[in-house]
């Protein structure tokens, strides 16, 4: 039925990022909502992000554009024009194509919860803005660059 | 900048429909967050139904997935299988093409609010599943019609 059980839909927990990166990653998790209402055409996501946690490494999407909500609890959401304190109602969107690198960091001592949207490009690409790290995803598969397009061998 | 200021995104009231319809919207407004925020790709609202508003007839879409979390307030997800409490945090997806018409009823003495995500498909129809109603979305016009596909020419 159209009513979601998010007691049902499975916590995913990790990260696909290559090391150093997914050990950061720890202490967020999120409910692949959309999925689990049988949505093919757009992601929705629930993610919880632990006292320090953080959504994912600052980056943005070539061709996705990308859409959040805070639900609960306080995050900050931190791009390149600094930090931006983002409580429960609290919205963003980031155009598919704007080199503005973002994500979103618990630095409070409570949970804080944030809804994602984000179209499903193919092949869709992402560039991550504070190291040397891109992806490329075509057809469910992720990889792993250094910016200038070499296969990822490691951080420096 | 990403985070948006909710405050200054014009409230669209009213409604396309024709009478009768129309008049059965009232005391329903919504945000157009998304297109606030220079999204394309989807569209994202924010729904405001004061007590006894509902969000639309019921009605299902042909090719459009479409995505609904309840964020304040109480109301009922009114579908082919009955009515269902939904409160704040509560989700539900409808894929296109399920023919299981629903909409959102404020019966409560308070607002109650839900952000709504639904695709973008060109063009798109939809069906009302009590009204002899349906329309026809192509290039940003709506066409109403019946059932059977003719102008609509009022209800019987």
């Amino acid at each position: 039925m159209p009513k979601l059980d998010l007691a049902s839909v499975p916590v995913k927990t990790g990260s696909i990022y290559p090391a150093p990166y997914a050990a950061q990653m720890a202490d967020r998790s999120s409910l692949r909502l959309g999925e689990a209402g049988g949505l093919t055409q757009f992601g929705v996501n629930l993610v919880t992000l632990e006292p320090g946690a953080k959504s994912s490494l600052r980056h943005w999407h070539e061709r996705e554009d990308e859409f959040v909500m805070v639900t609960e609890g306080t995050c900050l959401l931190i791009d390149d024009d600094g930090e931006h304190v983002m409580g429960a109602g609290d919205c963003a969107a980031f155009p598919a194509g704007e080199a503005n690198g973002h994500h979103f960091v618990n630095r409070s001592e409570s949970v804080a919860k944030f809804l994602v949207v984000g179209s499903k490009m193919n092949p869709e690409r992402a560039t991550y803005s504070d190291v040397d790290l891109a992806v490329e995803i075509a057809d469910g598969k992720a990889r792993f660059t250094h910016k200038d397009g070499r296969d990822y061998e490691g951080a420096d």
